[in-house]
C-alpha cells in the first residue's frame, strides 16, 4: 500500500554534466521509490546546457535549452537544481530564481562559500528555500546533521578529511611508497583527480567546504577568505616516511575550532596519530568528525565525490524542501508490510566453525566432506593439538544458513567430533597468514 | 543579531531518570543557543515521576507530578518527551497523547520496535508527529539520515555495531585478554553496563534497534520478533584468540540485508576482518554502515549511549517537530557574523619540524633553545645522517602558531641549518617508539 502521491513537481536543471546527468538518471530510475516514500512525483526539465546538440545518455533532448530564462523564469518550475558550477553567471541566475520565490538546490561550494549570505537573504525575503547538502562531501549528510541534528549542540570542533582526491593520493603514497607525481597520475587515471588538479591538491576545494561546514557548526559567518589553506603538492616523500616512523600518517585536514569565543578554520597537511579515528580513513573517502560536550565525538564517513553520490544529496535536498507527506513515508516504513522478512535458513553468511576432534587419520576429510555435501566450501583450515585435545577450526565461504545448520548437525554426530561445535558468522575476508 | 523567537513552547516529560534529567539540563543550559538557532524558546514541565519527593539535581520540584493525566492531558503541552521506558503503561500514555494531537518524542526502542505501527497510525490520524531518534544509537543521527537523507536511496544493507556495552566488553577482551566475566565487571564499574546486563549482552537490545533501523532503511515493517538474535554471553576466549590469529576481531553485529526482494535482519557475534571499517570501532562506540548503489558505503560513528548524548537526540527531535523559523538559523549561520574569526597566529597546534643540519657538536642544543625561547616544548627528537647530510626531526607539543612562525624564522638563520625547514601540524599523540 502506498501513501497519497501529489501532483507532479517540476524540477528545472541548470547544467547537465556528470552530476546533472546523475540527477536525471536517479529521478528516472528511482522515481517510483521516491513517490512511494515521499509522496512526490518529480518531473525533470527544462535543463539549461551550453550545447543542446551534444547527446547525453538518458536525457531527453527535448528538455534541453541554451536559454537560461527558460529555466529560471519558467512558472511551472518549483525547484531549480544548480549543477553548472562556477560563480558567474551562476550567482546571477540563482539570485533571479530565489528572488522569484523558487527554491534552489545547489552543489556549488564556491558559490555558497563566497555568496551564501546574500543568497540566503534573497531566499528568505522571497519565501524560497536554498539547500546545499551536495556542496560538501557529496552523499555524506554532514550539512543536514550539523543544521538539524546538532542545531542545539554546542559544537567545539569540526575536523575533516573533506577532499577525496588528496586522500587517495596520500593513501597511495603511504601504501605503495609512490612519489607524489605517480600517485597523482594514478588518481587521474582512476577518475579521482581532474586533469587540472590545482583546486584539490592545493587545498582550495577543502577550504571552501570547511568555510561552509564551520559556518553552520559555529552559527557564524566564515567566508572562503577566512580559511588559510595549504595543499599536499609540496609534501615530500621523506616527511611521509618520518611520519610513519613516528607513529603517524599524513592527511590533508580541515580543522575548525572554537576557542576564546572565536573561530579558527584552516586546511593543511597534518601528521595524524595512527590510533586516531581519522587515520583509518583511506582511499577517496571523506570523513567529518564533530565534537561537542553533549554528543562526544560523532564521525560521518563515505565517498566524498562521484556523480551518483552527489545526485543522491541533491535529491534528498529536493525532498527536504517539498516535505514528506503524512501517511506516505512512515506509513510505508512502519505501518505497512513492505518487503517480506526472509526465513533465517535462507540467509547467506560466511562461517567460522571450531570443534574438538579426536586426532585420527582422515578426520579432516570426514568433516570436510560433510560441509562439501551441503555445498559449503572451505576457505581456511587450522588444526592444532593432538590426541583427544585436537582442535579443528574452519572458515567457510558464503553459504546458506539452513545448509550450515544441517551440516553442523551431521558433524556433531561424527565419532571423531567431541562436544558441541562453535559456529560464528564472518564479515570480510580476514588478513591472517596461515 | 538573532532571528525572531516565538512564544514559549511547553515540553511535558514522562519520566525523569538519567535521560530525563539530561533533557531538562540541556534545555536549561543551552536554552539561549536553542532560541537563537531555532527561533523556539522551550519550557519544561510538567514532568511525570513515580516519586515526587526524591530530589533531582537541576529539576524544579514544582514541575513534578505523579499523575500521568497532568502531563498527557495538559492543554498547554505542545510536545511530550517520553523517557520513562517500558512498554506498559507507556504505550497507553502515548496512544492517549498522540490521539489528542500532541506530538511525541520518545527514546523507547522496545516500544517503537513492538508498537511503532499502531502509534504512527494514531499520530497520523490526529495530525501529530512521533519522533524517535534517541531510540537507536543515542546522538548518532542514524534515523534522520535514513529517513531523510537516504529516503530515495535504494539501500541494500545496514550493518551496525549498535550496542555499546557489548562493544566495550569485546574490545577489552581482545585488548587486555580479559575473560568475559572480568570485562563485564569492568563495564559495569565504568557505567557501560547495567547491574542486570541481560538485554545488552544477550542481543535483545541490538535486535530492537535493528528492527527500527531496518524498517526505515527498507521501507518495510520489521518487528522485534522478526529479528533472531544471539548475544556475546556464550563467546569463548578461545574463539577470540582464533579470530585474532585468522586476521579478524569479534564484534556483536546487527546485519540487515535486502536479497531476492526480501529482508533479513539478524544480530549475532561475528568475526570481522581487521581491514573492515567496522573492526576499528572500539570501546563503547556505536557505528552504522549503510550501503546503497548511489551512495556507496556511508558510516556513522559515535557514542551509542549516555544521558547527554541521548538528550541531544531528543532535543533535535523536538526542534524537527517545531521546525526552524525562517530567518533564525540560516540568518545566524550565514548572513550574520556570529563569532569572530581568530587570526591564524593565535591558533594552537602541535608541530612536526624537519630540517637539514650540519652535524656539529651543539647543533641540537642551539635549535632546541630557539624553540624553548618561544615557549615551544619538544616532545620527540629524531636525528639521522652525518656530516652535511644530517637531518633533525622534532615533534613539538601544542603551541601558538605565531610563536612557531617566529621560531622557524630564527632557526632558518642559524649557521647549522641548511635550506628551508619543513613544518607540518600534528593531530593526536603518535604511537611510534623512539
Amino acid at each position: 500500500m502506498t501513501g497519497p502521491v501529489s501532483e507532479p513537481v517540476r524540477i528545472g536543471l541548470l547544467g547537465c554534466g556528470t552530476v546533472g546527468q546523475a540527477v536525471v538518471r536517479t529521478l528516472s530510475q528511482d522515481g517510483a521509490t521516491i513517490a512511494r516514500a515521499s509522496g512526490h512525483r518529480l518531473e525533470v526539465g527544462p535543463i539549461l546546457v551550453r550545447d543542446t546538440g551534444r547527446p547525453r545518455p538518458g536525457v531527453d533532448p527535448a528538455l534541453l535549452t541554451d536559454d537560461p530564462a527558460r529555466v529560471i523564469d519558467d512558472p511551472d518550475v518549483q525547484v531549480i537544481v544548480e549543477v553548472m558550477g562556477g560563480v558567474e553567471p551562476t550567482f546571477e541566475y540563482l539570485r533571479r530564481a530565489l528572488g522569484r520565490g523558487v527554491s534552489v538546490v545547489t552543489a556549488n561550494k564556491q558559490l555558497i562559500a563566497r555568496h551564501g549570505p546574500e543568497l540566503f537573504q534573497i531566499a528568505q525575503a522571497a519565501g524560497a528555500e536554498l539547500r546545499f547538502e551536495a556542496s560538501a562531501c557529496a552523499a555524506i549528510p554532514v550539512i543536514k546533521v550539523l543544521r538539524e541534528s546538532l542545531l542545539a549542540a554546542q559544537i567545539t570542533a569540526v575536523t575533516g578529511i573533506v577532499n577525496g582526491t588528496t586522500n587517495f593520493i596520500l593513501t597511495e603514497m603511504a601504501r605503495a611508497g609512490l612519489p607524489y607525481d605517480a600517485a597523482l597520475a594514478q588518481a587521474q587515471e582512476l577518475g579521482y583527480a581532474e586533469a587540472d588538479p590545482t583546486d584539490d591538491v592545493g587545498g582550495a576545494d577543502a577550504a571552501a567546504k570547511m568555510a561552509i561546514l564551520s559556518s553552520i557548526a559555529f552559527h557564524s559567518r566564515v567566508g572562503i577568505d577566512d580559511v588559510p589553506y595549504e595543499g599536499i603538492d609540496r609534501l615530500q616523500a621523506e616527511d611521509l616516511a618520518q611520519a610513519d616512523a613516528l607513529g603517524f600518517v599524513v592527511k590533508l585536514l580541515g580543522v575548525a575550532r572554537l576557542s576564546d569565543g572565536g573561530v579558527s578554520v584552516r586546511v593543511y597537511p597534518a601528521l595524524v596519530s595512527k590510533g586516531h579515528r581519522l587515520a583509518a580513513i583511506g582511499g577517496p573517502d571523506n570523513a567529518v568528525l564533530v565534537e561537542s560536550r553533549t554528543t562526544g565525538e560523532l564521525m560521518l564517513v563515505g565517498p566524498g565525490a562521484g556523480g551518483d553520490a552527489t545526485a543522491s544529496a541533491v535529491v534528498a535536498d529536493i525532498l527536504s524542501i517539498l516535505g514528506t507527506h503524512q501517511g506516505s513515508f512512515l506509513h510505508n516504513a512502519l505501518a505497512d508490510s513492505g518487503r517480506p522478512v526472509l526465513p533465517a535458513d535462507e540467509v547467506s553468511s560466511a562461517f567460522y566453525v571450531r570443534m574438538s576432534v579426536t586426532d585420527r587419520p582422515g578426520v579432516l576429510a570426514r568433516v570436510a566432506s560433510v560441509f562439501g555435501d551441503e555445498g559449503l566450501s572451505i576457505r581456511t583450515v587450522l588444526q592444532s593439538g593432538t590426541g583427544d585435545a585436537a582442535r579443528l577450526v574452519l572458515v567457510l565461504h558464503e553459504g546458506v544458513e539452513g545448509r550450515m545448520r544441517r551440516a553442523l548437525g551431521t558433524v556433531r554426530a561424527l565419532d571423531d567430533v567431541r562436544g558441541e561445535p562453535v559456529m560464528l558468522r564472518v564479515l570480510g575476508s580476514g588478513e591472517g597468514q596461515l
